[in-house]
């Protein structure tokens, strides 16, 4: 069974309550080694009055402090910034195959002093490299040109030589796949009254199509109607140029399946799709899904 | 029965096709006058080898030139001008209840000198006032805070005061209707670290339940999971801040039902949620659907 690294996140959320409910159901299919200490542990299980039937073998993340569901906290923040320190290193040391993610809080990363603004943001840093963020499921995948930056910044980010990197690289970690590239403005520009950054992206499909010796980048395509049922016959690739771009639809119709995955990186690392859910905290209530299919995408991807 | 004015738009597009096609349907709820002259009329018939088995009324259009299947031609972009003109005159007179409208196509628009970027954009123009365009269907329906403009230009519109009266003229054509607000950033901004503009859009919300002296608008949302179908339950109405934002989710969802709505106008004016297909035009087999539903929603809208 391959060895899983999971990162607890924010513990007054409804990560380890997730992790706790599913651990049962995925020891059938891998090793999960949970970065947290049995203090911590322990304090979530009772607040939720559950405890799996099997062992959960830990990996030690110092730290104790109060468990307050629902509230953005700095020593939470810090504490699942720690998790997921930890278990990089798990990763990236091979002690485990691979990585996956429960949702943090990026305002409690930011109280507790954490420079970056996510997971995604921090594997950047340390491994040097620049991952790229891809959300989705089977039915549909939806990598992201821009993530976490305000919607003012987006526009000045298309950059010809930026994006043709960006192709090569999200070639290089799916492989010949046909991908559909999304336009920056409505209607893609219309002909150019509507914004004209769609020459740009015309220009930086080409140059990576012909870098690769293979059509495979398609586009600009319209972004509102390129989610609809028949033009998503035609990509299960949909590349957007910023965060809600893409995932807006890709949500409306995929919420419960999709899983996010950091491509792009020498670690394999796969996530849930779902913040926090700070409302819905340690009611036993949240869905096991997401995390389910992200801990069967990471060992997928292990296997390639 | 409601007489319902048909601006027929380009006819080098699909939407004289549509018209023919369901007229002996929509006969039976409704009173449709077609704004075309009778030469136009039987050249578009006898290219498709259609005719309605029931006689229909037309307000002459004056004009005559060859229909082009899927051309973008002056003549062709003038005549859906003049067409789409007699149709508001009908309604804005009373001589018709309400304005459906089949689609234009921008550029022949343009080509043809008419300085208007869409029906909607006139429609403002012709009533001086600020029509608010809104898709959707019954189960969701999405008006737009801003339109047809370049996306790098979307953040300096949010402004308290114009938003404001964006909410009080969307309550006026609506009711009482709970509205969902999107926020403009992505994860709402993330309390700041992602953008800020949430903070006016809060306000703006704050002053037009105050107005209103109802809970009517809720917000900002995070848009990426305003759309999912466990957050659809909670709204039938979502604004969305930009284009894309708010149709992208809505067609991925909708595409076939939707029509689309103009509001805060002196008239009634509904419209198919597609555009001219020149790719599928004069082949007898464009969906029929968001015409049909176009036309119910107007008389709908016409009997509150």
């Amino acid at each position: 069974l391959k060895k899983i690294a999971i990162s607890v996140g924010d513990l007054n959320g409804v990560g380890i309550e997730i992790a706790l409910h599913a651990h049962d159901e995925i020891i059938k299919f891998c090793s999960p080694i949970y970065c947290i200490n049995e203090t911590m542990l322990n304090r979530a299980s009772k607040l939720l009055s559950f405890k799996p039937k099997n062992e959960m073998q830990l990996s030690h993340v110092e730290g104790a402090f109060q468990i307050q569901s629902g509230v953005i906290d700095a020593q939470s923040g810090l504490y699942s910034y720690c998790s997921f320190l930890k278990a990089i290193e798990l990763t990236n040391s091979k002690k485990t195959d691979a990585l996956v993610t429960l949702p943090i809080h990026k305002e409690a990363w930011s109280r507790a002093g954490i420079k970056y603004k996510g997971h995604t943001d921090m594997l950047r840093f340390y491994f040097k490299k620049d991952a790229i963020m891809m959300l989705g499921c089977e039915e549909l995948y939806v990598p992201l040109y821009t993530e976490h930056i305000p919607l003012k910044d987006v526009a000045s980010t298309i950059d010809e030589d930026r994006l043709t990197t960006f192709f090569i690289n999200l070639h290089k970690s799916i492989g010949d796949k046909k991908v559909g590239v999304l336009a920056l403005n409505p209607h893609a520009g219309d002909g150019g009254v509507l914004g004209s950054e769609e020459s740009i992206i015309k220009k930086a499909i080409e140059n990576a199509n012909s870098t690769l010796d293979n059509e495979l980048f398609f586009g600009p395509l319209v972004p509102d109607t390129a989610f609809t049922p028949h033009a998503r016959k035609n990509f299960k690739y949909i590349c957007a140029m910023y965060h809600d771009q893409g995932l807006a639809p890709l949500k409306a119709l995929y919420f419960d399946e999709s899983i996010n995955v950091s491509l792009n990186l020498p670690i394999i690392r796969t996530s849930v799709d779902h913040g926090t859910a700070f409302d819905i905290a340690y009611q036993n209530k949240a869905s096991l899904t997401s995390y389910i299919n992200a801990i069967k995408a990471a060992i997928s991807l292990n296997a390639k």
